[in-house]
């Protein structure tokens, strides 16, 4: 891959991902939802800031905004670093193995290349669930015109969320690092159950004001 | 918008999404995460078909790939259409209501765009409803190299359903035909309960399967 998959036609990138490729695959995918996830809440409040009408809570969509913005941009990187570090994963199961050292090296560069490989949807989780707040404040904050959209961003966060953790998991199941897989495995629980409740709250928030016409 | 958006780059799209522009807007972006959701089961769907291994399930490996490509066409489809749509809501808000005869016209015409506009997110909501079963099923036919990617699928399944749903509710809240704002009620309420469960069934065991370190 030469060309970065976030530059290139969306059509491409959904005909390779679901082709027999090994990547991009769900860390990649993943991390395109949580962009697409974010990008609902900063049109909300893209649509609040610069109107009179919402003068008053300016600064603090401003604030929301670029914390949005820039778990989006980490998002984004994630389509694409996903994708490189597979390559890293399947070319160290590629190694030679006929001999004990060839063992003991391909072994070495298989648990090097999951730590690498971890890192993306890693680091794709913990932007979203970083935002998770940012997104349920928008329920106050962004102009009510757009208060589907504010539950769209709830809706596909939690989902990157959750897709991110899955691609986490599948790594740390064959990592032998104990210490770090028993300090992501808390991290991810916790942030989890934090993040899920407020994705939740927001999605029902929306539902009851979509619900009554606004 | 002369080029449609799955055509054009990504990054456009986002970019847009994310932008003061009224489209494309939540229900554009959840078709875009129906369609990334299909694409997983898609690809552990064609890492099963053509290998010995699963030769058994083969057939069946088959017709769930067609079933769920057949739906990601249909979500594809939607991102576009829905930015269409929503253009047509923004013109019928922005015809005249300086006399009764110019207030009734423009009446319909919302009550007509509406209609129109609910269209794009109810078929992405029927499409991805029709295949939850099928990528139920691909925890059991597909190569279980690719679990975490069958999880990954019924993720964003379930989050392209609750969003679409989102935004077909926006419609039904300003819609008058109060026989059809019951019909459908009826049917996104029914076939939300049904997929949501095989969603949540799919996500627990592939988790299940996951920790166990497959």
């Amino acid at each position: 891959m030469t060309q970065a998959y976030v530059e290139g036609p969306m059509q491409e990138y959904l005909e390779d991902a679901a082709s027999n490729r090994p990547a991009p695959g769900g860390g990649s995918v993943s991390a395109m939802v949580g962009a697409l996830g974010m990008t609902m809440a900063e049109m909300a409040l893209n649509f609040t800031i610069g109107k009179k009408k919402f003068v008053e809570v300016e600064e603090k969509a401003k604030a929301l905004l670029s914390a949005i913005s820039e778990a989006r941009a980490t998002c984004q990187a994630c389509v694409d670093r996903d994708v490189s570090a597979y390559g890293e994963v399947s070319a160290a199961y590629g190694m030679p193995r006929a001999t004990d050292e060839e063992k003991k090296a391909r072994t070495a560069a298989i648990q090097s290349a999951l730590k690498t490989a971890m890192q993306p949807p890693l680091d794709t989780f913990r932007a979203v669930a970083g935002v998770m707040q940012a997104i349920r404040d928008c329920v106050d904050v962004a102009n009510p015109n757009l208060i589907s959209d504010v539950g769209v961003a709830a809706i596909h966060a939690r989902a990157a969320l959750e897709g991110a953790r899955l691609n986490v998991e599948i790594n740390l199941a064959y990592l032998k690092d104990s210490d770090l897989v028993a300090a992501v495995r808390d991290e991810i629980e916790k942030e989890s159950n934090r993040a899920l409740k407020l994705a939740e709250e927001t999605h029902r928030l929306v539902t009851c004001r979509v619900a009554g016409g606004e």
